[in-house]
């Protein structure tokens, strides 16, 4: 059953660590790209909003995507990036809870969450507190006076996994709302938004759900809270009937309230044909194959290369899709790794970052990848000059 | 040298008039395209962002653009959608002027610009006022207290143009500031955007750019302004060193601060590649050719169908790139008209609106369009009940 290998463009003489940055490209992607942009966009031109589906493909991929997080049909919708989306969860939490004053979030959080909550407590809620305690100590922190608790689901440095049902659970008896970031969750293993109760989710497409560089968002409302929600960023497209061109705004009835401006059709395209690669596939499948192969890949490295430590947790339970280790010079090794064929990433100050995705990975490739580690390490070769160069991305 | 048609793909048989709603497709974005998907994204995944090129393509689109609309190297930078780029614009205009406390803009803007003012409003600037004057009396409606003037340049609906140098002018003399709304000038005709000295613009460009569905909106801020502002989207891509992964926003230097969450690619990719229709040519001829061919094709309508009435100024400097006519049942007669193959579209509550671009239209394309609407509207066709179901996109 897994990976499924053939319904991938896996490049050759590579083994691709890092789907929890980039995911590789489904084979299905190019025709239907190809076809939206020949056929639909050059045949139709503008009748393609009605007769190509475009307008709905917003809700029409949300709906797909909602079915690997646990969300019902028409509470998710696609657009935007993920930064927006994050703005749009935490204006309307503010705005559902005016009385009090405190975003909680944690230190290990992306930082895009925080800035977005930073740029929206400098800009409209001006007497708002950010909190940032470490990720283990958010549970203890969620007290009375909390406004709104945003966290990602999974750790994007040390791939340490909150218990989502727990901590919301917990910001909800303390009369908080709870946002998730679900940016290293969806596609990598079975969420359950809905039966948590989470008031909001954010996420992604471009890591797990390999729609490609810069693929859309996407944004899950509790269907109870949505009609309450009055959207900051009240584009058009989230407009009750955006082609009255009402001087007005008023917001559309459900999740549509969240869509903003006209949707990027060609990578939603991109990202509607990449959701094929999960047909027939049960996540709890996924989740079992990543934390073998994750199992496998810690052990591998641990006995080749002492000098790096292990930053993920070892419990299943409190582990994301990825294994990190520390290393001081782990951004000169991970060039190094990199040109001996495995891509892995380098987060800032010293993680070594490894994606497993069992989509398209198997226990060879945790093996070899390890090999390639190790010998990276023996040589030292992370002295070499080359391997140093800084890029723009890391 | 006009038009161009060679470089692009026409349907066969159908004339269209709809330009200023989605451009057509340039024949070269097809392959860029596919050459993005499996060339960039599919062999070099991760490794993209710096080898190809993308974490540099909003900015170097930008440029490419600023050269169409008058505005200096490093200015301008793509991303998000046009409703997103107005809410920057705007969130920066309100800080830079705290002391005052409206938003002067005109009933014949397009709503999302109103919308997004008004969700900016509700929710940040809760004691600003939104004027919205009839668009002749703009001009006069500037007065000391205004904050910002928010402006389409060319009017949606009519297709009637405000003059940015004067404008502009009377707004600094104010002491307001000035953001032009581009999505019907870009592209349309000349823009001389540092030489009127405003202050911001945004544009979207899958009208007159040809960038395909949901194309990548722009925007552009005075160079002298971009170091003070604070944007409230203060996403990951516009910190001053995003791969840091700082847990404090600090704002990119110069237009890269307007940047907000990753950008999406594969549409970049496609209008980078749509853009080289330009290559070569003058903005004066097209804008020209645009005149000549919206006066013949005034003249070709006006003699054949006295039951339409021109909205669009007949005068070449209050006229953008459309020609619209009021009709009781506009609607109706437009589906009437798109059916015999001639594309134009319908803006409530009575516009029929035909695009005018020299790119890919010529002489024969008025008198054949005149033609046809003279056909429906001789044959009373709007009486059809065929022609009267209402879709999704009017």
């Amino acid at each position: 059953m897994l990976p499924r290998k053939d319904l991938f463009d896996l490049p050759e003489g590579v083994i691709y660590l890092d789907g929890n940055s980039l995911g590789v490209l489904p084979k299905s992607v190019e025709e239907r790209v190809a076809e939206t942009i020949t056929a639909e966009w050059g045949q139709q031109l503008i009748r393609g909003w009605n007769k190509c589906g475009w307008m709905d493909l917003p809700d029409k991929v949300g709906d797909r995507i909602g079915v690997l997080i646990g969300a019902a049909p028409g509470t998710v919708t696609m657009g935007d990036t993920l930064s927006i989306k994050v703005y749009q969860a935490l204006d309307a939490a503010l705005k559902l809870r005016p009385d009090r004053k405190v975003i909680l979030s944690d230190c290990g959080n992306f930082p895009t969450d925080l800035y977005m909550a930073q740029g929206l407590v400098q800009t409209i809620a001006k007497g708002h507190e950010i909190r940032t305690p470490a990720p283990d100590g958010v549970a203890d922190a969620i007290s009375e006076d909390v406004t709104v608790v945003i966290l990602t689901e999974v750790d994007y440095s040390t791939g340490r996994r909150h218990n989502m049902a727990e901590i919301t659970a917990k910001a909800h008896a303390a009369g908080a709302l709870m946002i998730w970031d679900l940016a290293h969750s969806a596609g990598a293993f079975t969420v359950k938004l809905a039966e948590c109760e989470a008031d909001f989710a954010v996420g992604c497409t471009y890591k797990y759900l390999n729609s490609g560089p810069g693929g859309p968002a996407f944004i899950y409302v509790r269907p109870d809270l949505i009609n309450d929600i009055q959207p900051a960023l009240s584009g058009w497209l989230g407009h009750e009937a955006p082609f009255a061109f009402d001087l007005d705004y008023r917001p559309g009835m459900t999740i549509q309230r969240m869509r903003v401006g006209t949707p990027p059709i060609l990578q939603l395209a991109a990202l509607d044909a990449a959701l094929d690669v999960w047909d027939g596939v049960e996540m709890e499948d996924v989740r079992n194959k990543c934390l073998a192969l994750g199992d496998l890949f810690i052990a591998e490295v641990e006995a080749r290369c002492p000098d790096l430590t292990l930053q993920t947790p070892r419990e299943h339970d409190q582990r994301g899709s990825q294994i990190s280790f520390a290393f001081e010079h782990g951004y000169a090794a991970m060039q190094a790794v990199i040109a001996h064929g495995v891509i892995g990433d380098f987060r800032a100050p010293n993680t070594m970052r490894f994606g497993i995705t069992p989509l398209y990975l198997d226990e060879g490739d945790m093996i070899a990848a390890a090999e390639v580690i190790e010998k990276v390490m023996k040589e030292e070769m992370w002295r070499d000059p080359q391997y140093n160069v800084r890029s723009a991305v890391t």
